[in-house]
């Protein structure tokens, strides 16, 4: 597990992020303006769009822009980054500006939507430092660390999914977004397969607490290799 | 809550679902193809699409055929509805042929998701029954019941939304679809607002697993009332 | 024939209209805004849309908000239902504010289009009997009924379409919108197969007020059976 | 009023029809294929595209193609031309084949819908004659002629609006289709001001009458004016 | 080669240009409005859009208008006609207003966006003319004369494609779009086939600099002919 | 300037081309299929696609997936990369298959097309290396090396922008794309500011052959350093 800072040079936070064979481009971009639901509240907004290049994966994916439109999971990817991110988020300490946190897929390999969410927290930390640095923050709105892992039941196993190798395999996927408190902010469990019993759930949920740990000590760690 | 067959009169299944104030009509449609990924594979498939009608809302909202695409919302839950139905469906035992669900909210106050999956689960179980009483099947493909409720904490209190009244106030929302024999097929749980504990977690488990129970009675009552 | 009101509980107008199999529901929405050439002007403006549930018919159809767009059928009918609307209406008493009505095909076995107008302009009587009711209408901008029906040419006999069973066997089909006073708002007479007469024309213009006078006393004893 | 064969010289038949200062040009193109719904059924088709240069009108008008749809308006004018010409042509005579008449209007001072109608026919009319002289076609499929004209009342009086120039100024609009025998295709009138009485409909129905004969003898004319 | 001005009456500039079998009508729009990046800036704009009937070529294309997008080579042509046109306009003299010209080809032979940009150039030109005559331009923002050419290499030989025949065999084809003055606007020149040597891109360049000195002379005839 | 090969791991050619700060991450993938129009010719294909990434620039700008449909400049550049590299390919010998290069720029600051350009033509020889490693191509479909400079005038004189540091002070902006052996295959030049001489132009030549040459060394040596 890789968190690479300041990788391109124009946004305000710019992070790579490598899990297993994964890599994950997130750019954080500061707008002083707000949809338009937010006009004259005080408050901000925090979102985030995504999308993959099309040779990311094994197989040339069709390019949404040629094809015109975002499918239904790249819309769903991207809602959820940004709850996610606004779950730890003062809306109200960071006033009336939006941050969008933009995930792009290099290289896929499993768990993109993990990494994204993992690797956009830190680029949002880096453009609110930016804020921060340049005086037009008085108050730091981060309220917590936020990062994602997928767990998820393989041969009647529970297995926590941080090498992102096993995906295939996998009778359940559950993702799960926690702050650095240990608190649960989604929790997205899916079994297209078998069903999964309330026992197995236990443990997928003991297992995801544990792996969120050690990203959100990586986070950290990233963090305080400098100032953005 | 109510549950009602034969709604209309041209789809195989077609069921007006009742909860609170919300209607949802489901109906099934069967054909005899499959997606171009099925072909040849003898296996079925089984698929939803999802509306609202502009004005089944408080506020009249924008016909989505009119707005030429359909929100990342529509798409959510039309995928969701779905993913819930194939976990109870044997895709071999059904053969090669589809069959579509769709879910109109004539109706809404709430809870439009978790009512679309009970009813639908009804529509697609009568849409069965057509099709073995016409000789087409020679196995029920169906496995179990699937329904879907809300549960949320209201002021520190998990929430069982079996009467949808309390949707604006919670801090947490999680929809859980579950089998008739207690098992999980997708949880979904969000916290826009303060993310939740793990002690939240296990009550707001135990309130879904009471409340599916009851709505799993109310879909097997339906459809003991007669045949399709 | 069933002109039903209050169907939904949200709409200023909801009627649910039954002509043989067919089953249209009218929501009728005020919004306090005009299009743009109206603004400033001191006019109103009334409106509609119109749409098919996807399985409102035998075989199902595309839903129209999949396939990202209107069909033209559905444009042609919705400005139809728009226009016969505002004949009726003095938009000048009704001041600038918008009534849209949503007409959406629940059930389809031939005549939607008459149907809705018919059930629309009940929907937009209580809608304006809201507006009067709450005080914000000083006068009552609708100056007489209108209705719609389908009359045709049936194995060389006129036939009048009010049970809209014969559809299919139609040489001619001409749907003709009148007042309750017996004007003319719209004729729309199509010959796909054989032309018709001059002498044809004049029998099937006379069957087509022979209708309307019937639909208009349905409309008449639907709103005399209580406020909105 | 001038029709004008030959004007473009790709197309099997290229018609620039003149009415007033309205200008259209129609060109008919032939190809050797169906629709989908007629392939292997012996029948030929006959359809028709509309649309008007940006600057045909006094003020521009946003091009169709940039704005990435066609108008409701253009649907409902190119399906009607469309019928208007299958309803004079044997589709079954014509054989398994499609004739596409695009009528694009070059200069528009009202009517369009009109000349388009009587220029599409001699169109149509030359590609046939092209099918015939290579000898692909055994007998004509054309059946009879057809002819548009627009009628309405202007101040109370009906009026034949051969040049187009009162448009503005009717209180009722009533476009009608006729074949040379005098039999209708189509019937269209609407109302957005005062409905119109029966005894007014009598009236326009017999201006409309005489309008189409004058019509149809330029029609004659213009084809008796040499071999396509 | 044939300029004809004053085609159609609506636009303050209509040009129908033919070279060879090659006729695109070129009309010239006013509107005091320009472009939301110009805005109390003071300067004008001159912008242009292209399109193609379908059946000006020899098969039918299909309808862009239709097919809900414009083009790829659409798109470029339009925005290579705005260029060069803006090459000779002065935006500043031209005050805050916007003149769109619209190039349509009416009939295609090859060589239409070099036809296109020669006639826009003269229906921008009595555009001009008419806000002149009209007090509302104290000073002509007409700097120079724009023409364009196609010259290519064909088996060995550079040719000027001033009649259009040659264009399927070109290897080399290359527009040139230059001043009155002699000044290049674009030089665009590709080779799908071979590579072209430096060379024969110095015999291109003459060649096209003594097409676009006979264009340019016939565009001071056609304006020397009548004022707008 | 820099060259990076096997930047990403899935594609059959993936290069990383840094240009000044300009970076682009070029993929090349091979797909056992053509578009129809050479279906059963024996041909291949060569295409490209092109996008940025929101953030690659200085200010955040639109997701043209988010945006529904690919700018007309997306489409002018990623057109030019493909007829770019057809150029130099034998699409006889390269068989009845398609190779598709994906440019995305990273970071851009200024040149994104030139740099596409030619680190596509390094990843379309690593692709063609990995066809020919495995035996499935007797002959090397590629004739040349190709490459693209931008020059420009900037304050009357002429400039290579191999840093690309000068861009927005052009007067004049050339592309220009030539092979190995100094021949051309497209020049594109665009004077939006003022026109420039013949004398010009000859300079401007000069200069991009000497740049290009430079640029050819340097695909050379990375292609040098090692097998695909």
């Amino acid at each position: 597990m890789n968190i690479l800072r300041r990788y391109t040079m124009h946004a305000e936070g710019s992070v790579l992020v490598e899990f297993g064979h994964t890599k994950v481009l997130c750019t954080a971009s500061v707008e002083e303006r707000v949809p338009s639901f937010l006009k004259g509240t005080g408050k901000g907004w925090v979102t985030a769009e995504y999308g993959m290049l099309p040779r990311a994966t094994n197989t040339r994916g069709a390019r949404e822009a040629a094809a015109g439109k975002q499918s239904g999971r790249t819309q769903e990817i991207q809602r959820l980054i940004g709850r996610s991110l606004r779950a730890v988020t003062d809306l109200a300490l960071l006033g009336e500006r939006q941050i969008t946190i933009d995930c792009d897929v290099l290289q896929a390999d499993g768990g993109t939507r993990c990494a994204s969410i993992t690797g956009a927290m830190v680029a949002l930390a880096d453009a609110i430092a930016f804020l921060r640095a340049k005086g037009n923050l008085a108050h730091d709105p981060l309220r917590d660390f936020v990062a994602a892992v997928s767990v998820g039941m393989v041969g009647g196993h529970p297995l926590l999914d941080l090498d992102y190798s096993e995906d295939s395999a996998c009778g359940t996927d559950m993702n799960v977004v926690m702050t650095g408190s240990g608190d649960f902010v989604e929790v997205q469990g899916t079994a297209e397969g078998e069903p999964f019993t309330r026992e197995e759930m236990t443990r997928l949920l003991d297992l995801a607490t544990h792996g969120i740990s050690q990203l959100v000590a990586a986070q950290r760690s990233a963090l305080a290799g400098g100032t953005a």
